[in-house]
């Protein structure tokens, strides 16, 4: 067993922060608002971005070399925003660092992998969270709670959909782990989160939007029924573009009560005219979940400066995934599948 | 071929009541209120409510015998409001008296009892209408017209689900057809109405509400996924109880724009107390498409008086139960099942 | 002191129909729908309308005698929905003949008249109803049943407004009372039924809209600030067009909660597209209050088939248009207008 | 005419931030997530609190003395987020330094001191910003992006109210200058914004919530009327304690449509039970206006980066003022006041 891991000054905790891409802008931005939180160093293979995220960041340095940020003697814990297919290599070096680390999700497309990575994790003991930043949401957050309170009763049906504004690119398609494990696994992961353990899936899938998933062996419209172990229904939707915004709705109902997290309006404003009213959707996932990229960020240096263990932390990120290849693998094999199938043995 | 049906006075057709049950109440009050309709006889079993219901719509006379009713020389058309269990005889009836019918639905629980009277139906060439009160809400014609104007584009998603508030009686039940021929049948049917004709479905049920439900061979709780011919994909879901009110919530999502139909509101007020607020759900469809039941009779006796075809006609009845009854079968088989495969041959 | 007034049967209430324009179509049609109602006879100077209102309610016949159908020998009730020039005569023709009845609001446009009115309403002791419809919408009854409840604690805010989908023809506007009376009157009216009597307006007026108002001495935007006689604050706006429909809200605001009665959905139909949503507006007060029109009638004949007094009264009405009248003046005489000011020897 | 003010690097702009109380710790929290912002000193007459507020932006040092840090070399611009009473004088200070100024509202409460304040910076010609923060929520920017382009036609109506969740301190109330210029002067600062001037108002208030204002010669429960140079009329309302949160709304109608800001969800969760359901408002105006806080500071330093004029400036400071001491005036004088009875000879 290691030497539990503390952070040097809970005021002041020391940050190696990796890629600044899109996302990685608002992270940083982020981190720049947290009270508690130093960037001391910057990497990005583009030495611009790298001092881009440096200046937003009031960080020390900048690099090009995310093994040097990620070992720099100052850095108590490593942010992981670099593309899906690093994530697995970086956190691994981080925890042979002896850093704790937050990272984007997920920890890799693949089941061994990931698995690996998490036994690595339960060896060293490290705090790691991983970026589901539904679950920080206010609105989740207060639906969790009121499921944990006891407030809708026994759980009885689950439903979720999701649709993304804009189709990703062809390229992105190709790598993506296919729309089962790239969009619907975040509401895979609020069915756990919210519900708890599924026990079964039943998925089908279409190509109705773009012929580039249909080329790429994937799918962009979806429907996934879900057996939960408690005995409760489930569904969750996908579709890869919506011509009205981002477009997002969870749904839990019990013996006494449900609960809707849904976020219509984007802005406080309705226009009226001509016998009817307007407003505004969000228009993607940056400014629906803004708060909760805020808040997962901030959850996770409360967690280190008080010295306790982040959620969800990797081993959510594999049942989640272990669920997601499920529903990925009933559509392909066209039968219902078991979770339980899905093992490291019989990982795709 | 028949001469052509024809009402002796579009201004004051005659028309026959048969059933002045609960929701029979209701439809004779609205009866009573369409300006072209004049009852003329209202039958039921039990001579007190034959003669409340008379009361209520002014009719002429009340009788016990609804055969009397059916060929009173004064009635063009016969209002069927009876126990699902009596539809077809009294349709059959009324069809080879020349009287048009509006009847709730269903014509039977029965695929082949369903049939045939179609069958007839269409020999006799005479106007009937079925009790799909949704279509009638102005919320779903709506709907109805922003697809067919195309303003949403290809229709890639069909979501609905329905929860009655209360559970009905295990006497219910057992003659019922099942959970999903006696609620998602509705479901079922605005699928069809607002999509299209549905290729394949697949269902998944469970008793957790109710374990009266179980003792019928029934199940309480339950989703279906839908394969249109024209590729969307589409969920059902259902639940026999609701602590917090009717609750229905409909879908259609397309390439360019999405409806959803949902009445969350009972009344205009909110009520703001303890940093939240308040409103109150509809209690059940009584209440909810009050306006819905009023409608489908308007409309029934404003074609009658035009000349026209009503519309949902027996035809539309029989498709939407091939439907339900593909979805049960899903569910008692344990694998998804073509519409197709469900025949006056092989019915159940 | 009179015999006291009674119904022969109360599940069967003899009426006379007086005034089949358009909104007496909406009552007629409603009268027809209402169980312990029979209407006798239908009286309208045009006999075309006469005999469609005949037709609608199945009533025994039709006359232009409004004389002759109140004291017609089976009639219980006159309903008055003649216009508004008429109504003082007709109700007291009706009480004259001992006759109940509901009658469309206001008494008179002047207050002399009408409190005139209301004492021979007081000697003779018969159920007397105005049509003040708001006050049975179920969104104002629930406000009204908190209120009474204590839930919002001591009142200390009322806001209201109203604006009319279309200014009305430029004769109407002559003989109208000016739009305090005619239009604010349901919110002068509402004020009273939610919070209480009011001490004094101060009102300003514009003509923005419309010349034909400033040409008819009358106002067609407006502004009225209350102040009721338990210390509450309050203010009622007026606009006679609105582009987008119908619009109407009310807020009662105090120390524990507050509510609003605003139905901003005329349907269950949300339309998504291009990164918003629409609905629809409802478009006048027919559609608005649909529910309320049906229930003020109803209401009334269940007080006299159980032989209570209806409400609201003529006193209520009568209080209601002292209130108005005090708007009208501080807006023509530029000051604040105590409503002890208005009296019968100061009654304009 | 002095030299046009110019940032050394608009790509960070040094900036001396005073005040690190609530809203103050608010504040630099933004300050730090701006990416053009470098905070060289933060002060504060506490030193914990200075240090707090440096360790947040990563500022260079600390100081317990505001004019050591306006006069810091490296600062180019000034963030004022001190007690009221403090504004003018930092204000100035920061102006004779040469520096540009974000500063809280109010310049000040006193009209002569106000003006003192705008014609010194119309002589310096620098860059001022005061923080109504509402213009820059992304509700009213939409609503004035709608009037602007003519959307709503000409406007006719504005309407607003606005209730603090809980009521100030005894001690605050002395020093607010009164609940119109403390509380009602973001409505007021609205109308302007979003219809333009004032002509004149009235006002009516009462201490209903606690008889501290009363004793503090305040009310605490208002309305005023306005009437605006264009012809429209408007309403503001006020009350300095809501039991059900922040409660804002603000409502603009014209000939062709209406705009209505209001933002009753805190949350994007609707809990269902009993027939009902329910969600979260705001608890006041720092979570309310989140955003808003945000944004007006990016756009100040988004101004300086690029050499514009910040708006809103001084001269709307004032002019908002004055229409809220006219507000007061006629409260306390018991008549309408016409705005341009206000003036620095006719101040209070």
């Amino acid at each position: 067993m290691p030497e539990p891991y503390k952070v040097r000054d809970p005021n002041s905790i020391g940050v190696a922060f990796l890629g600044v891409g899109r996302m990685g802008q608002t992270h940083i931005q982020n981190l720049a608002g947290i009270g508690n939180v130093r960037v001391i160093v910057v990497a990005d293979e583009d030495p611009a971005a790298a001092e881009r995220g440096r200046a937003i960041a009031r960080a020390d340095r900048a690099t090009t070399d995310a093994h040097d940020a990620i070992t720099d003697g100052a850095v108590d814990a490593v942010v992981i925003s670099t593309p899906t297919s690093t994530h697995a290599a970086l956190i691994e070096a981080a925890l042979r660092a002896g850093k704790a680390v937050w990272t984007e999700k997920p920890i890799a497309l693949d089941l061994v992998e990931t698995n690996r990575l998490v036994e690595l994790w339960r060896a060293t003991g490290l705090p790691v969270q991983l970026g589901f930043m539904r679950r920080f949401d206010p609105g989740y957050v207060r639906a969790k709670e009121l499921i944990v309170a006891g407030e809708l009763g026994r759980i009885e049906q689950f439903r979720a959909y999701s649709r993304d504004t804009y189709p990703p690119s062809a390229d992105f398609i190709k790598h993506s782990g296919g729309s089962f494990l790239d969009m619907s696994v975040h509401d895979f992961d609020l069915a756990r989160f919210l519900v708890g353990e599924v026990d079964e899936v039943s998925s089908w899938g279409n190509v109705l939007i773009d012929q580039r998933f249909g080329d790429g062996d994937d799918i962009d419209t979806a429907v996934t029924m879900l057996r939960f172990q408690n005995g409760a229904l489930g569904v969750v939707e996908m579709s890869r573009r919506s011509a009205w915004g981002y477009d997002i709705r969870t749904e839990v109902a019990g013996a006494t009560g449900k609960v809707v997290v849904e976020a219509p309006h984007k802005t406080a404003l309705t226009f009226s005219r001509r016998f009817g009213f307007e407003g505004d959707h969000f228009e993607s996932f940056p400014d629906r979940f803004e708060a909760g990229y805020r808040l997962e960020l901030e959850a996770f240096f409360e967690t280190l400066a008080v010295g306790g263990t982040p959620d969800p932390g990797p081993d959510e990120a594999l049942e989640t995934l272990r669920l997601a290849i499920a529903a990925r693998r009933s559509w392909s094999e066209g039968r219902p599948i078991a979770v339980a199938e899905v093992t490291p043995h019989n990982p795709a």
